[in-house]
């Protein structure tokens, strides 16, 4: 099993509840493993709005930013089934010039049933054409609460410590 | 439970077949309801193509057409299982001027199981805006085999009966 | 386009909110039509739960309580979109001794976008067995805030009416 | 990226295609990223029944063996869209005494568009309880023909260097 999150600073997690839908169950009688992939997109999403972003976030020229995904995993402990309330935690720290990569736990009761990652690229959606773009600073500024590759240092000296461009 | 097809001419009807997936099961160990609509969905998606055409098809003058959905019902009798083989038969017919109703039958091993309709309006998409318009004849041509308004009638014939726009 | 609720009362309709997730929508930009099947049923089991019931429900003899559909129908009258806020009201009656028909209404912004109708049968499952049943008294008593069929009549004048089977 | 198949027999894949759903696309235009598990799990249990058998198989004792999911990962590289014809390749390998690791790729046009990976944990169920067991040997040996972990050693001699139980 992955260990998630041994730099993590656990505060900064962002953190939703939901509740396990009868459609999302599968003949063995818990959630169906491909759900956990959208569990977690929509945890994501919902982290974007608490910044006051969104996933899809149109800019003031009119182009419109989005996060196609590169690589999405998931690691079983336990399952989950039919109405329970799962908690989930979500943190997300830069990976390279033009990725994010998202930390994903899941929590039934206290224990951890399941972790996940999520790899996007950003992207300038322009005549129906994606195009990879450096993350602007606006960006990696909202997501500062949630972020784990700040370790305490201020943000504008991260800044100089960018340029490693590992995905997209 | 609606009948389907009295007037229905059998030997015209659409007919394929699919597996039931793992993934489309739910907890109570058959397929979960709402999968019947996705499978009417892919079944009427496989007719147009069967007849040279897709249910999103660019036009000569670089619009698009395509059909969103105004109904859709289905009437279940038994249900279905992981790795059942269903057979889905699949006519349709003229709703108005502007929109088809399709009707599906769904077996099992030569039972019913359940009966679906789908009524979808015929649309023009521009500038990312729907329009509905009159069914294009070169349209109802290409689906004159599975089409149960026809009654023996010669299409040309059927045209003058047209006018009624009960949908759209 | 179906009436729904001429004779609701409009105060015991039970309501619930959610935002249209990303996987939901579909390449029209648009929610897919079969989603809306799903929203009525996690509507529906939200309902249950607050009446202190589960859609799968143990009774004290062992036996479980559950309720599969015979009937399902929607119509579509404008598109949601991803991150809308969707308002769902669910009314519910009884439809002869052993079903229940759900109604369902969706508002985007305060307007109707669709309506449905889910019909389920009351059913003990038993040794892998579903059995059709009379729906119990305690079941009725706990959805009455929510049904429309009770016309103001105590509960105790509408049990006289019943015996109709129209469904199950 | 992740590299797969680099001991592998390309002549030992199992092939299999689909057509991409409309229902499966989102409004990016194309497929859903979660939606390429569910094409690995249905070409994982398209493989099974290819070779006699079932990802959930009664056994001739009663009891029935299954396949939880401890591990599904994917990297996506292009993306699908509707009515896109894929060709899935697929390929297994014991990992440890338990699991299988299933190796997926993903084409388009002879490009390769994604790769994946799922781990499973072979589980016997009774009561309703899942125990992991060691895969039995009839199981490795339907598998054989797709399997990228006999390096051209007799079956029989590779029974002899099981026992490494890196899964479940």
């Amino acid at each position: 099993m992955k260990e998630v999150g041994e730099t993590r600073n656990v505060a900064n997690e962002f953190h939703t509840r939901r509740v396990v839908a009868f459609s999302e169950t599968d003949m063995a009688g818990v959630v169906h493993f491909a759900e956990f992939f959208r569990y977690m997109e929509d945890a994501e999403h919902e982290l974007w709005r608490s910044v006051g972003w969104s996933v899809v976030q149109r800019q003031p020229d009119g182009t419109v930013l989005t996060w196609p995904r590169v690589h999405a995993s998931c690691d079983y402990r336990s399952p989950a089934r039919f109405e329970d309330v799962l908690d989930i935690y979500v943190s997300v720290a830069r990976s390279g010039r033009r990725a994010l990569r998202y930390a994903f736990r899941f929590q039934l009761d206290g224990r951890d049933i399941a972790t996940g990652t999520i790899v996007a690229v950003c992207c300038v959606l322009e005549n129906a054409q994606l195009r990879a773009i450096d993350i602007p600073e606006e960006v990696l500024a909202r997501l500062a609460p949630y972020r784990t590759d700040l370790n305490g240092a201020t943000q504008a000296s991260e800044k100089t410590n960018g340029g490693k461009d590992q995905a997209g």
